[in-house]
């Protein structure tokens, strides 16, 4: 995603940060919730906060709605991870809200945060249109990921930072960055990266054990996505599509191995991967490598996400909805002149 | 590749490079070359060094043996590269060799550059085992890249940086240290990047640049290699091999994406992609994932390279070869437990 441009800490926000700290310095139990299908911002923001606050001799507890993907063990080996089965909330004074701002996103979580009397601390770097709902928020939207913001917070919090912090906030970053490939890598992302080496986050294992543990059949799976991709408009646009697997052949668990490989081509500006995830209802993802607008592609189908990569669910057998998909973004692409990749 | 911890430099090193320093002040005209095929971490040096250069009111010329490739021409575009096309070398009072140590590697200017009269500095962060040749050298064999080396000369000249200047540093740390993710990306590289971004390089851009702009026949050729893959030892092993062409059918011309993909799954340790280059001659490459050597592996078919990362020329129809080098990986393989990727 890109982030604005850093444009200094505004009074007003400085005076909002200092004010969270001070929630944070005068409370002893935390629960640190994440968004549904945590990611590895939310993961490492999480964990990172949780490392810090214990050091600084809080009681802390990590909660999520979903597991952990197993990518991430090297963080739920050594931290307070726990999922969400129902009922009542451990007890604690402040409940950290972190990559996230809106209380739907913590799914079933949802209704007993609601219901504690504990205070509410939002920690994020996504923008927020509505009424501040919180007590407190530690918020800044041209932060590269939330973790940048925990990282910060932890400094100022005078905690000890530690190899297991360096390992969850490196974690953050290289999620939020595309492993530092993505418009929002910028000059602090780089210089935290750094530093977090130097207290021990070693980058090549962090490679490893998120990006090069995936399935055997995964490569199986890819030729047989890639064996079906189809160009357009000169190959401004590229389509792919996975029927329901047959005879036991696997499918591609994660679309984004193909959707990389497609948006590497020189000449194309979009690329649609579309997935027949149950008879009769498909799956779309969209990505743009220019300032092509996805979002609003994935709107039409009733779905959503961001300028460069949106997704939708939409209904009907796979033939049928990529037909209708394809014409739309056809028509759209050609109504803007060809664009290089930014 | 591993490079060895940074221990400081030793007040011999320092002299060493300070003689460097005092070389290229005092000189007028200077040739920077690289070796053949240049890749990013030499042509970068070049352009970087140039640059620098040039601001300091000096003439310089870049010539290499072989021509830059396309995805360099952000650098090529801006920067003085000229291929080397037989004859004299322009004249020049100092001739700087970058990213590499033996006059061999410059191919058919070899011959001219040691005619010439002109004064030697090498510039490099690769071991050197032999007596120096050279009149000044500028060395560590612990930078993740020779353009880190460069930017240090730079600093040390008080050459002005600018963006050209930081992008062309910029390739070089991405070549070197494949995008961020090899053991050699060190504290050093990261801060660099970031000083890079502040004065102008844009990480989405060049990445853009260096590795979106594939050819529309690759995800084709993708998906038939693929579909040969292979695993040997429960997946420790895989293989792939690509015969010659048939019926006009695209071949891959790079190996890494097919190389990439293999390596990123977990239980595989080795990965060997043969490729028929003309009949009765076959092409190895070879990654490993652990302490595995790859490098041994090719040495048994002619080849070399790194303990990560060799290849080799072996004459021989693609079946018999394959059944060689298999036989062979997967014996040298079973000797060895299972190992975590590192």
């Amino acid at each position: 995603m890109d982030a604005p441009s850093k444009t200094g800490t505004s009074p007003a926000v400085a005076a909002e940060q200092a004010r969270a700290l001070e929630l944070v310095r005068g409370a002893r139990r935390f629960l640190l919730v994440g968004h549904v299908r945590p990611d590895g911002d939310c993961l490492g923001s999480q964990g990172a906060l949780a490392r810090g606050l214990i050091g600084l001799g809080k009681q802390v507890t990590i909660l999520n709605a979903d597991k952990p993907a197993p990518a991430f063990d090297y963080l739920t080996r050594v931290l307070p991870y726990h999922t969400f089965a129902g009922g009542e909330l451990p007890p604690h004074d402040v409940v950290a809200l972190l990559d996230f701002n809106e209380l739907s996103r913590t799914g079933p979580m949802a209704a007993a945060i609601a219901r504690a009397g504990s205070k509410k601390l939002v920690v994020d770097h996504h923008p927020f249109a509505g009424t501040p709902w919180w007590d407190a928020s530690y918020v800044d939207v041209s932060a590269a990921a939330t973790g940048v913001l925990v990282w910060r917070m932890l400094k100022a919090l005078g905690a000890p930072l530690d190899e297991v912090v360096a390992r969850a906030v490196f974690t953050t970053l290289v999620t939020d960055t595309g492993w530092f490939r993505y418009s929002n890598t910028d000059r602090e992302t780089f210089a935290l990266a750094g530093e977090l080496v130097a207290l021990g986050a070693e980058p090549a294992r962090l490679y490893g054990a998120l990006f090069q543990r995936r399935p055997m059949a995964e490569p199986g799976a890819l030729a047989r996505v890639l064996a079906r991709h189809e160009y357009f408009l000169g190959g401004r646009l590229v389509v792919v599509d996975q029927p329901l697997p047959e005879d036991g052949a696997a499918g591609l668990d994660d679309g984004d191995p193909v959707l990389d490989i497609l948006r590497g081509v020189g000449e194309v500006e979009v690329v649609l991967y579309l997935r027949e995830t149950e008879p009769g209802s498909c799956k779309l993802s969209a990505r743009s490598k220019t300032r092509f607008d996805v979002n609003a592609l994935a709107r039409q189908f009733g779905g959503g996400g961001h300028v460069k990569a949106a997704g939708a669910t939409i209904a009907g057998p796979l033939a049928e909805v990529r037909a209708r998909v394809v014409a739309a973004a056809q028509r759209a692409l050609a109504a803007v002149p060809p664009e290089e990749a930014r």
